[in-house]
C-alpha cells in the first residue's frame, strides 16, 4: 500500500487498533498515521499510546465523530501537522452497535445516536478532510482512482445490506442495520460527488470479527480481517468506487 | 381494497391528502380512516377538515411523527375510537426533504432531522400501532398476508435505492437518500419481524409526483400516482413483504 498519509477513526481498539499496528509494521509504512479516538489519554487507549511512544510517524488525535465541531478541530490539527502534504487515505472505522436492539426494544434515542456515529460522522469526516484529500489527489501523478492517490474507506458491514438481511437477521440490531444501510448510500453519494476530484470512495465489510463488538463467537480473528482489508486496499480502482466489498474483495449486493 | 380501518400520516397535503380523498371516494370506503398530520387545526389542513366535516368515517388526529410521545398518545386515541376493532392498514406517508442538501452543504442537523421523520418515525409508528395491527391480523380469517388483513406500508422512494443512485443523482439530496435507504432497511426488518404476526410490510415508491415536495416539474399527477398506489395495495401478498415496489407494482432493487 502506497498511501503516504493515513487517518483513521476509532483506532484505540478492535479493527482500528489492528489497522494501526499492521500499517506500522508494513514493509513501507506511511509517513504519517493519524490515529483518532474519543479519549487518547484514557485507560482504553493505553496500547495506542505505547505504539505512539515507539513510532514517531504515529500521531494520536482526540476525536469523537458524533461531535461536528470536534471533527473540524481535528482537521485543523492534522492540516498543521501535514505541513503542506495532502491526505491520501481516510478510513472511517469508528462505529457503535446496540446488540439488543430488536424492533421490540429499539427506541428513537438509540436510532439517532447510532445514526450520528455510523452515518453522519463519516459524512462530516469526509467534508472536513476534503481539502486535504483533494490536495493529495492533485499532487498525485497516477491516473484513475486509488488508495495511494486519495480515498475514503467507510467501514461498513454486510448487516447494512438490505438484500442479505434475511440471511443474517439474528441478531436483528435494527439501529445498527439502518445506520449502515444509510452509510452504504452515503458511500455511493460520495463516489458520485468526489470522483471528479480524484477521490475513490468504497465501503468495506471487515467480516464478523473477534473484537469487543463482534464478541469471541465471531468467525475471524482481527489479524485475519485486517490483513484482508489491507490487501484489498491496493487493488481498488475507479471500478470499485461506490461499491461494498468484503475483506476478501468480494462484492456484496446492497 | 378491503381494508376496513386505515391510518395514514402526513395526510393534510400532497400524496397523503389524495390518499384520503381516493379512499373516501372508493366504491367500498373504509369504516374508519384516521388521517394524521402535525397541525389539523392549522391553515394547511383546511381541505382535510372540510373532508372530515362531510365524511363521518374520517377522523383527524394530531401527530408529529418526529415526536415519540406524540405517537404513543395518538395510538391511545385511535384505540379508543376503534372500540375493539383492529387496524388493517398503517400507511407511513409523512416525510421531509431538503432539496438543497448536496455533500457540499448538508450538515449534521439536517441529516438527523430528516432521519427522525423519515426512518425513526415509521419505526415508532409500527411499534405503537402493533397491538392494533396484530388484533386485525388475528381477527381475519384470510390466509397469508394482505392489506385487507394487516399491513404496514412505508412510503419510500427510488431515491432510497443505492443501486439506482447513479441514474437519479440530480439533485443529490443526501439527507433524504440516506434516510430512505434506512427506511428500506427498516421495511425489510419489519417484514422479517412482523410476518409471523400476520402483518405484511412493504415499501412503495409513489413516483416523482407534482406536489409541494415534488414540484410542478414532476412526471406524475398526484391523482395518477395515488390511483397507482391504491391499485397495488390489493395485489400485495406474502411474496411482496420486505420489498420496494413502484406505483405500478414493479420491483425496485435496493
Amino acid at each position: 500500500m502506497a498511501a503516504r498519509t493515513v487517518l483513521l477513526t476509532g483506532s484505540n481498539r478492535g479493527i482500528g487498533l489492528e489497522l494501526v499496528k499492521q500499517l506500522l509494521g508494513s514493509p513501507r509504512p506511511p509517513a504519517w498515521i493519524f490515529a483518532t479516538c474519543r479519549d487518547p489519554e484514557g485507560p482504553r487507549a493505553q496500547e495506542l499510546r505505547e505504539l505512539a511512544n515507539k513510532h514517531p510517524n504515529l500521531v494520536l488525535v482526540k476525536l469523537d465523530v458524533s461531535n461536528p465541531s470536534a471533527i473540524t478541530e481535528a482537521a485543523k490539527i492534522v492540516e498543521v501537522k501535514l505541513n503542506g502534504l495532502g491526505l491520501n487515505l481516510l478510513i472511517n472505522n469508528a462505529g457503535i452497535y446496540t446488540p439488543t436492539a430488536s424492533l421490540d426494544t429499539v427506541d428513537a434515542e438509540d436510532m439517532v445516536r447510532t445514526y450520528k456515529t455510523n452515518a453522519v460522522g463519516p459524512m462530516l469526516m469526509a467534508q472536513a478532510f476534503l481539502p486535504l484529500l483533494k490536495k493529495a489527489a492533485q499532487e498525485s501523478k497516477a491516473k484513475g482512482l486509488s488508495c495511494s492517490k486519495a480515498a475514503i474507506i467507510n467501514i461498513s458491514t454486510v448487516m447494512g445490506s438490505i438484500k442479505k438481511t434475511t440471511d443474517s437477521f439474528s441478531p436483528p440490531v435494527i439501529s445498527y442495520r439502518c445506520s449502515k444501510a444509510a452509510l452504504n448510500m452515503l458511500t455511493m453519494c460520495q463516489a458520485l460527488t468526489y470522483g471528479e476530484a480524484g477521490i475513490l470512495c468504497v465501503a468495506l465489510h471487515p467480516g464478523w470479527v473477534k473484537t469487543d463488538m463482534g464478541t469471541q463467537q465471531a468467525d475471524l480473528t482481527v489479524d485475519t480481517s485486517v490483513r484482508g482489508l489491507l490487501s484489498v486496499l491496493p487493488i481498488l480502482s475507479e471500478k470499485h468506487s461506490g461499491t461494498l466489498l468484503n475483506w476478501e474483495g468480494k462484492a456484496i449486493p446492497w
